[in-house]
């Protein structure tokens, strides 16, 4: 072993060493100049290969068939970049699949806008690029427009990506929190909390005998399912992330002047999850998911719509957990486990920073 | 003056002590909570007003008349937040109106997509707030869904804004890169280096006799009355932004492989933006614009196109600075001002960190 200060180059006589500029993300990748243009070609032009990235316009042009369009955008900042379940390329596709499909729409096109902070390893940002690639391509919704820019050291954290989504919302399709009813049955898709657990085990260093992961899943094509069930007696559509089901029932019950009983006897949480909240000290209801799909449904369609739901296979555990109801007026209610019945506060600040 | 460690708290029996979770952004502002709602319902939905962000769903539904849609995103990360002529509020809503313009499109609807940095005062985020209310509605593009995440202090630079953007193009026009033909005359709409020049003031502390002002502003009216006098002989669109004219005409001959000359006595450029650019040592060919369009057009509607420019505001210095050609595929050109010809490289790397 050498001891000189001088590196040692006989390895690389005969491959040549990677360029520096390579290795790493610099801010000259961010100038909108060859390196710039090299970074688009070689790390997202191959990795989201379609047609209408491959114009390097500045934006993508698309034919839409119909004149209804939903439009929904999320900024990813989670910490780690790489969990148990996913990362936060695929987290970054499968957030804004789900935001769009959580309007009634079949989504159609995402963008991608990408914050990298100076000195990311070149080869971390290819392996979050090529997860979106995957991502997209499983949920057959193509990206197809993209931005970079670069920060310098600590003015970011490794990589932030904004994704923005369009689609399409089929003839007689009207999902909106205001159209929720009294009477309403609330269905949610599985296991609630499992998002959360998998990221905060990974922060917290926790073992657990099975590996707990998040649920990262698009839920487009469980959603198209449900309308087809269900039609117009589909009301609302949501899926729990920061906040977990409590806030999302608390945001539908606030904005529908309803309220909400939920059963816990029905609410499905697996045991290794619901144990992992114990230890972390974390109420499951507030707790994010990334592949569920919560459903304010007319109590005449409920049965279909959950049939669609269990026949899906991110649906199996699917269940109608509770009810809408005229009193309480923007109040949740839990009918508890043994017996009692308390009130499901919205969540006041940050359970888990940087969740999504 | 009290030297009491206790604050003195008589100034505030009258009026209420601000409270300190509103001065400033905290991590549990983008916890998807109550704080988090606050948030968005006192700061972006009363500001951003409009039916759509009302409701207040996880995206926004819009109904378009026609079914080719142009969709274009971009990220904000540029320092210092404000500077003459604009902010990063203003800039977010122009520059992505204006890559929605460049794609032919009449702009309809914008995201916005905010990453707050845990500290950052509850009045900037105010104004910039304000500033990008006031730019969008200027632009008559409303604001119609957004998301907001918030990072812990020193993962972040203040705020980072994506904008992400839908527009209609109307039937007939096709504006593409590829569209290019030799023969076309190259349009800019007014002087260059104007954005990046009042930013590099700002940063160096330079002062001049005038102040020099960034010119970000949109485009999009300017860009229908051009298409309106050129139709389809409007071949490309693009704004010069980061990288500056070099850069976007770069490109465009690149991937339409054709070669471009320039005329440097033709190019728009004020006197004291060319002493700032001396004086800095900046080329104003690589200097990003924020509110400058180039148009590649067939000659037949050259001087149409032109008019319109010029009788928008916008466009009073509207200029022809050159063409495309057979010969010096992918190349650049400029004919100097004493008679020689150079060839213009697409820049390497960063002439200026964080220009946008």
């Amino acid at each position: 072993m050498s001891t000189s200060t001088r590196p040692d180059l006989s390895a690389g006589a005969q491959c040549p060493l990677p360029r520096s500029d390579d290795a790493q993300v610099l801010l000259a990748h961010g100038g909108g100049g060859r390196m710039s243009q090299r970074l688009i070609d070689e790390v997202f032009v191959a990795a989201f290969r379609n047609p209408h990235l491959e114009a390097l316009h500045d934006g993508a042009r698309l034919d839409l068939e119909s004149g209804r369009v939903a439009f929904s955008t999320d900024t990813f900042v989670i910490g780690p970049l790489f969990f148990p379940g996913g990362d936060i390329g695929s987290l970054a596709v499968h957030g804004t699949v789900n935001d769009v499909a959580m309007c009634g729409a079949r989504p159609v096109a995402l963008s991608a806008g990408f914050i990298l902070e100076e000195g990311l390893p070149m080869d971390t940002l290819k392996r979050v690029v090529a997860s979106m690639a995957e991502a997209a391509r499983a949920a057959g919704v193509p990206i197809v427009t993209g931005d970079t820019k670069v920060v310098d050291r600590g003015k970011g954290d490794g990589v932030f990506i904004n994704t923005t989504g369009i689609g399409l919302v089929a003839e007689g399709i009207q999902v909106a929190p205001s159209r929720a009813q009294a009477g309403d049955c609330i269905l949610l898709s599985g296991g609630i909390a499992e998002h959360g657990i998998a990221i905060m085990s990974v922060r917290e260093g926790l073992e657990f005998e099975t590996t707990l992961e998040s649920d990262s899943a698009a839920l487009h094509d469980m959603v198209a399912a449900m309308l087809d069930a269900g039609g117009d007696g589909v009301h609302v559509l949501r899926d729990p992330t920061r906040g977990g089901v409590a806030s999302a029932v608390n945001e539908i019950a606030r904005e529908a002047r309803l309220g909400a009983r939920l059963r816990e006897v029905a609410l499905p949480l697996r045991e290794e999850v619901r144990g992992a909240c114990e230890i972390l000290g974390l109420d499951p209801l507030y707790v994010a998911n990334e592949g569920k799909c919560l459903a304010i449904v007319d109590r005449q369609v409920a049965e279909a719509v959950l049939e669609a739901m269990q026949n899906h296979p991110r649906g199996g555990e699917a269940a109608i957990i509770g009810e809408m109801v005229d009193d309480h007026n923007g109040k949740v209610l839990l009918d508890s486990r043994i017996g009692g019945s308390r009130i499901v506060e919205m969540i006041s600040g940050e359970q888990l920073p940087r969740i999504c």
